[in-house]
C-alpha cells in the first residue's frame, strides 16, 4: 500500500572493492566535532535515521560528543552540527563491570576512533572497548570486556541530551523479554524546536544469553524484575554476563518511532553478528556518494577536509520513510530539517546537484508535512515543526528544486503551501512556522520594528517571495508571478538611505509601523542578536548585502558598481569595529564577515554581480585556507546539518549556488582535476590547470571546449556533463569582467 | 514525586448497603442514547478514563451505540453526548464462534441492558452473552459462550469511531504474550478536534488459557503468529477457547496513554474475576455522588430522568491523572473537555456545586494545559486542544470557580492564561484555541463579518471579558478589572438598532470592518450556521438574548422591561417562522428557542432580570415536561458531556446558574422535597409545598426561615446548608416581582 521509495543505491551496484578508490578513507568524522562545530562523529548511513554515537557528561553538547569528558552512554539519535538547544540522544546503551549502579557509571575514555560507519572507544574505568556501527534504523553494539563475572550492558531510558532550550523527560518503560532481549521506549519533549512529546521505541537482541538481569526505576534497582511501567518515571534495564573466556558481547538495537515490534523488525536489518559486515555495508553506501566527486592532484589534507565536508552534507535530513507515527501517506517522509534557514543555502543545493532523487523526496516530504501539519516548516525534528528563524525558507528549497528540474515533486501543491506561508498569519505560533510579522509585511510592505526580527524577516521574505514568483512563473501562473515579483522588492522598504557607516551610505534599518525609522543611540549597524532582535544572528552591515534575487538593484542602492565593490571589500577587510560580544558566541570573523554563520554564506560570491570574480577567488581561498582544517575544531561554526560542509565542498570545486535560482557563481577551483559523476551517470570533468595555493585566480575558462567569459553557470550546464576547463594564475585577472552578469529580478521585472 | 490527588471518595466511606437508598436504580444509561442524544450507555466510573461500551456498525455514532444495528465490538474509550465528528472508540474487543474472520464478525444483538457500571447484551449471531464493567483505567469483559471448541475473543486494532470530521487510522501493533495475555496499541488521528495522532495502549489478561491463538495484519490471518509490527497497518489478535463445560471467558483489559506496561498496571485495578465485584464498586462510587441529591415525593419516572441526567453530568471531563503522555507535572490532569462551549453553562457549575474538589482540579488542569500547550482550550480530547466554537469559554469556568470559592486553583496563573487568550491572536489556529478574530475585536471593538462567527465571537468574548474582569477584581488587579469591564460592553458594537423583526427592533447583527452593517437579502435574523457562519449554531433572534453579564443594559437596548418581556414571550411562543433546516440537524424548538442546543440555555431564566419569575417557571416546566422523557430519545439534543443532563437536573431542583457569576436564578422546584448534601457534609433541604405538575408557580419562599423575596440566590446561600422552603401554586404569582434583581455589569461599571 505504500510506495517504497528506493534510494538510488549503488550507482554501479558494486561492492567496496569495485570502487576505483575507497573515498571513506579520506573522511574523518571527528573534523568539526569539537569546539562548537557539533559535527556528529558516530556511525550512520547517508540520511540514516539511526545516528549511533557517544554522549559525554553532562549531556550538554549538541551531537553528544565532548572531548576530554567521560562517556556516559551510546545513543541512537543525533543531529549533525546543530546549534542552540540540544535535541535527541535517545536510547542510551552503556557497558560497565562490577555491581550495577545506575547513578554512577560514566567512564573516562581513551583512543576514540571515528570512521565512516564505525566508532570505537575505550571505556577506561572498566577496561571495556566499545565499537559501534549502524544500519538505517538499527545500531550495532560490540563491547569487549575484560574477563569478569560481572560484565554489564544496560539501557538507561532516563538519559538524553539537554542543554539550553532544554529537552525534558516525559516517561519511559522497559521490559526484559528473555535472556537475550530487552525492549522499551523513552518519551521526551522540548529541545530547540519546543517539540511536543515524542516517543522512541527500541528492541535489543544480544548474541549472548545473560547470566542475570534487572531493571531500575527512579534510581532504585530491582534485580530480577523484568519490567517497569511508565509513571512519568525514568527507568532502565541491565544484563549481566560472565565474560570469562567469552569477552565480547554484541547487541543489535532496532529503533522505531512507531512501536517496539517495529523496532524489532528494524533490528533485523542487521543480519550478521560480525560488526565488520555492518561497517562495510556503511562504507559501501557512503562510497556510493563520495565517489561522485573524484579529486585528483592537490593536497592530501585538503582532500581529507573536502571528503569529510562532503560526507556531512548527506547525513541529513534523515529518511523516516516507514517511520511516521503522525499520519499515513504514500509520499516520502523525511525529518531532521535543522534548520532550513541554515541548509537552504548550500546543503540542499548540493543534494539537488548530486542526489536529485533524494532532493525531490525531501521537498515532496515538506509538502506532505505542510498538508498534514499546517505549514511548511523551517525546522523539524522529532516529527514536530518548529522553530522559524527568519523567513519561510522552505520556499527556497522548492524553488531550488524547481529551477533545477528536480523530479518527484507536486509543484502545484508546493506552490499552494508557499502561498499559505505568504498569506496566513501563524499568530501565537509565529516562532513555530509560517511568517512571523506577516500582518505588517502584507499591509505596509515590511515587518516593522514592533515585531521581533523585523529586518531579517523582511529581507528573507523578499527572497522567499522571489522563490514563489519563480515557481509561479514556471507553472504559468502569471498573476501570482507578478504579485510576488513585486513583493520581492519589499526589502527596499527597509533600506534607509540616510544611515551612514565608515563612509558608506544606505543600510538595512528597522522601521516603525508608522513609517518612521528606528532611532536608538544603542542600535547601530553592528547590533546583532537572536530571536528578539531586529537582525537575527546578523547585523545591518552584513544583512545589507542579502538581496540574492536582485543584486542589480542592491548595487544601484549602494551607489553603483564602484561603491558596492568598495563596500564589499571593506566588509571583508576591515576588522569588526566594536566589541564582538555583540555577535553570537561561536562567531569567527573575516573582517566583518561572520564566516561561522549562514547569513554571510553568499557574500564572498557577490563580486560576480559586478564582474570581479577575482575578488571572490581571493576571499574564498582565504576562508578555505584559514577557517577550515583537519581537526576537531576545524569547522568555523556549528556545522548546521552540513551547511559548513557544503560551503566548503562547493567552493573547493570552484562554484557556489545562489539557492533557489538557476545560478552557480564561480569562485576558484582548488584541485587540478575533479570528476563529478551525477546521479544519471553523466560526468563533468573540471580541470584547473596550474591550480595551487598561489594560483588561485582564473585566467581563462572553457565549457565543453568553448570559451566561457561569464563567471557563473547554469545547472543544466553542469549536469549535462562534459568538460569545464580553467587555467589558473597567481595574479588577479580580468577574466569574465565584461561577461554577462548573473540575472537579477530587476532585469525581468520592475515595479 | 507526583501529588496524588485523591478524589473525595465516599462521603461516608460506606458500602452500597449503607446508603440510605441505592440511587443507581433510578439511573437508566440508555436515556438519551438514541436519536442523536449520544449519551454513553456503557460502563464507567465518575470521570472514568475508561468508558467501556458497545460500538455498532458502521461506527458512525458518537457514543458508539446505535439501536437496531449489529454490534461490531466493545471499545474502551468514548465521549458522552458529543456532537459533530466522532472521537475515540479505541481498543475494540469482540467475541465470535467458529473460524476467525477479521473481515466479517458483527452480530445482531438482543436484550441490551444498561445499568450503572454494567452493560450486558446478547450477540445473537453467536449465541454469546457479553457483560461489561469498568474501573477507572480498565475494562472487565465477560463472554458467556455456547458449548463450542471454537470460541473466539479478539481485539481488532483497525476499528474505531469515524464519521464526519473523521478520525483516521495511523497505526497499530499487537503481541500475544502468553496463552492468557495480549498487548498492543492503536494510533489514531483527527476527529472533531483535528487532533494529532494519539496512541492508546492496552494489556489484556484472560482468566482462561486459550487453546490456540493468532494475529492478523491488513486483513490477512496469521494463525499461531504471536506479534504484528506497525507499518501504518491495521492488525488484531485472537484467542480461541474450548468452551465445552467451561462457558464463560473473562478478560481484564487495562488501558493506558503511556505504554503497555502501564496498561498492565492499570489492568490490575480489577482484583477479582467476579464481574459483580467491579460492578458493585462502580455502583458504590456512583451512589456516592447520586446520593448527594435525595428526592422525596414526586413522580418515579421523573426521578428516573433526574438521576439519569445527574449521572451524566459526572461522566466528564475524564480524570487522566497519571496518564499524561505529553509532559510531567504535579498538577491534576483531566481531559475530554468536549466542549467547554457546551459545558461551561451548566455541567461545570453543577460539578462546582456538588464536587468542588473535582471542579477545582479540572480548572487547575486547564491552567496547566495552557501553560504547556499554548492556550486554554475550548475543547480537548486525546490530549489535544481544539476546536473553539465561539469565545474563550474556559474563562467562564475559571470565573465560575472563583466566585464560588473553589479551591485548588492558582487563580493568578489562571488569570494570566485568560489574558493570553484575550490578547494573543492564535492566527492560523484560530479554530484550535484562543480567540479567533481577535485583531478586529481588540482594535475596532467587535469581530467583523470579514471573520467567520463574528457575532457569536463578539457576544461570547464580551461575556468572557466580564469573566476576566470578575477574577481580576477579586484578585485586586483593578487596572485589569477596569479594562475588561469596559471591553465586556463590546457586544453593544454589534447591536444594530435598525434591524426589525416581528415588531421588535434592535438585534445582534454582523458588521463589516469599516463599520457598515451587513446588507444581504439572504441574511436574516433567523439565519444560522456552523463554523463559517456569523451566528454559530444560533441565530440573531436567539443570540440577541445572550448578554449574561449585563442583562440590565440589554433590557434597556430592547426598549425596557415591557418590550423585553414581550420579546422573550414571543421567542418562546412563536413558531420559528422560516424553514427549520436553516437551523442545525437535531434542533428541537420551543417557539423559536432551540432547546436542543446550548446557546439558549440561559434564556428561560432571563425573566428573573425583569422580576417575572413565574414566566420562567412556566417555560421551564414546559420544557422539562415536553422535551425530556425516560426513553432512548428522551434528551432533546446531543447531551454534550452532560449539558442537557445538567440543565434538566438544575431546573428540576428549582434553580439554574448564570455561569461565571455568583448567581443562581430560581425557576420552579419539581419535587416536594430535595435534600442536597454538599461535599463538606452540609445539607440544604429544599421543600416545595404542594409542588405538582399543576402547582408550578412559587407563591412564597423562605431561606432558613426568613422570607426570600428575590428570585435568585448566591452560591454561599446554597452551600451553607439549611432550608429553602417554597410554597407552590397553580396560578402565576407576583412573588419576587419587586425584589432586588440579579446583578448586571452596568450596576457596577459604566463606560
Amino acid at each position: 500500500m505504500k510506495k517504497i521509495t528506493l534510494a538510488i543505491i549503488g550507482l554501479m551496484g558494486l561492492s567496496v572493492a569495485a570502487f576505483a578508490e575507497d573515498y571513506t578513507k579520506y573522511v574523518d568524522p571527528m573534523i568539526g566535532a569539537d569546539n562548537g562545530g557539533y559535527a556528529f562523529p558516530g556511525a550512520t548511513l547517508p540520511y540514516g535515521m539511526v545516528k549511533l554515537g557517544p554522549d559525554c557528561n553532562n549531556l550538554t553538547e549538541n551531537a553528544g560528543w565532548q572531548v576530554n569528558t567521560p562517556v556516559v552512554g551510546f545513543t541512537h539519535t543525533h543531529l549533525n552540527g546543530s546549534g542552540g538547544g540540544c535535541k535527541y540522544g535517545n536510547i542510551s546503551f552503556m557497558a560497565s563491570t562490577g555491581e550495577m549502579n545506575p547513578a554512577d557509571y560514566a567512564s573516562a575514555y581513551s583512543d576514540p576512533v571515528a570512521k565512516v560507519g564505525l566508532f570505537s572507544i575505550n571505556l577506561d574505568r572498566y577496561g571495556v572497548k566499545a565499537r559501534l556501527s549502524a544500519t538505517r534504523h538499527a545500531g550495532f553494539h560490540e563491547y569487549i570486556f575484560p574477563e569478569t563475572d560481572k560484565a554489564n550492558v544496560f539501557v538507561d531510558l532516563g538519559k538524553f541530551l539537554a542543554s539550553i532550550e532544554i529537552q525534558e523527560f516525559v516517561g519511559s518503560e522497559v521490559t526484559v523479554l528473555s535472556d537475550t532481549e530487552i525492549q522499551g521506549y523513552q518519551r521526551i519533549r522540548g529541545g530547540w524546536n519546543y517539540s511536543e512529546a515524542y516517543t522512541v521505541y527500541f528492541y535489543a537482541k544480544f548474541d549472548t544469553p545473560c547470566e542475570s538481569f534487572g531493571t531500575w526505576k527512579d534510581g532504585k534497582l530491582y534485580p530480577g524484575k523484568a519490567s517497569q511501567s511508565d509513571e512519568n518515571t525514568k527507568c532502565g534495564a541491565y544484563f549481566t554476563f560472565n565474560t570469562k573466556g567469552h569477552k565480547t558481547i554484541r547487541a543489535k538495537v532496532g529503533i522505531s518511532y512507531m512501536g517496539c515490534n517495529k523496532a524489532r523488525e528494524n533490528a533485523a536489518e542487521i543480519t550478521s553478528w560480525d560488526i565488520e559486515d555492518t561497517h562495510m555495508a556503511a562504507v559501501n553506501e557512503w562510497n556510493d556518494i563520495l565517489s561522485q566527486v573524484a579529486l585528483e592532484g592537490g593536497d592530501e589534507t585538503v582532500k581529507k577536509i573536502f571528503y569529510s565536508s562532503f560526507y556531512r552534507v548527506f547525513m541529513q535530513p534523515s529518511d523516516y520513510i516507514g517511520e511516521n507515527p503522525k499520519w499515513i501517506s504514500d509520499e516520502p517522509y523525511y525529518g531532521d530539517y535543522h534548520a532550513i534557514w541554515d541548509t537552504f543555502r548550500a546543503t540542499h543545493p548540493m543534494i539537488n546537484l548530486f542526489r536529485p532523487t533524494r532532493g525531490g523526496e525531501m521537498v515532496q516530504s515538506l509538502v506532505n508535512i505542510a498538508e498534514h501539519d499546517k505549514f511548511l516548516p523551517d525546522a523539524r525534528t522529532s516529527h514536530w515543526s518548529g522553530r522559524t528563524q527568519g523567513g519561510s525558507n522552505a520556499d527556497m528549497l522548492i524553488a531550488d528544486a524547481f529551477v533545477k528540474g528536480v523530479k518527484g515533486i507536486d509543484y502545484e501543491a508546493a506552490l499552494k503551501c508557499m502561498l499559505k506561508s505568504a498569506t496566513v498569519y501563524p499568530g501565537d505560533d509565529e516562532r513555530q512556522y509560517g511568517r512571523g510579522g506577516l500582518p505588517d509585511y502584507n499591509s505596509i510592505g515590511y515587518v516593522s520594528a514592533e515585531y521581533e526580527r523585523g529586518c531579517s524577516r523582511t529581507f528573507e521574505f523578499s527572497a522567499n517571495d522571489y522563490a514563489i514568483a519563480t515557481v509561479a512563473k514556471g507553472l504559468g501562473h502569471n498573476d501570482i508571478y507578478e504579485k510576488y515579483a513585486e513583493k520581492s522588492h519589499s526589502w527596499e522598504n527597509l533600506w534607509n538611505p540616510d544611515i551612514e557607516s565608515m563612509g558608506f551610505k544606505g543600510f538595512a534599518w528597522p522601521r516603525h509601523r508608522d513609517g518612521s525609522w528606528l532611532e536608538d543611540p544603542n542600535f547601530t549597524v553592528f547590533s546583532s542578536g537572536s530571536f528578539e532582535h531586529q537582525f537575527y544572528e546578523t547585523f545591518s552591515w552584513e544583512m545589507s548585502f542579502y538581496v540574492p534575487h536582485d543584486m542589480k538593484t542592491l548595487v544601484e542602492k549602494m551607489g553603483g558598481v564602484d561603491e558596492f565593490t568598495k563596500r564589499l571589500d571593506h566588509y571583508f577587510n576591515t576588522p569588526f569595529p566594536t566589541k564582538t560580544d555583540e555577535l553570537l558566541f561561536y562567531t569567527k570573523l573575516v573582517g566583518m564577515c561572520q564566516i561561522s554563520n549562514e547569513p554571510c554564506f553568499l557574500a564572498p560570491s557577490l563580486y560576480a554581480y559586478v564582474g570581479q570574480p577575482y575578488k571572490t577567488a581571493k576571499i574564498v581561498r582565504q576562508i578555505l585556507r584559514d577557517m577550515y582544517w583537519a581537526g576537531g575544531d576545524g569547522v568555523p561554526g556549528n556545522d548546521d546539518s552540513g551547511s559548513m560542509g557544503a560551503w566548503y565542498a562547493f567552493h573547493t570545486l570552484g562554484f557556489y549556488p545562489n539557492a533557489g535560482q538557476d545560478v552557480y557563481l564561480i569562485s576558484s577551483p582548488v584541485f587540478p582535476k575533479a570528476t563529478l559523476t551525477f546521479e544519471d551517470g553523466k560526468q563533468l570533468v573540471i580541470t584547473a590547470k596550474k591550480a595551487s595555493d598561489k594560483n588561485i585566480y582564473i585566467k581563462s575558462a572553457k565549457l565543453n571546449g568553448q570559451p566561457l567569459d561569464r563567471c557563473w553557470l547554469r545547472h543544466s550546464e553542469l549536469v549535462a556533463g562534459g568538460t569545464l576547463e580553467f587555467e589558473m594564475t597567481s595574479k588577479p585577472t580580468d577574466w569574465a569582467k565584461d561577461g554577462i552578469l548573473p540575472p537579477s529580478l530587476s532585469d525581468e521585472y520592475n515595479k
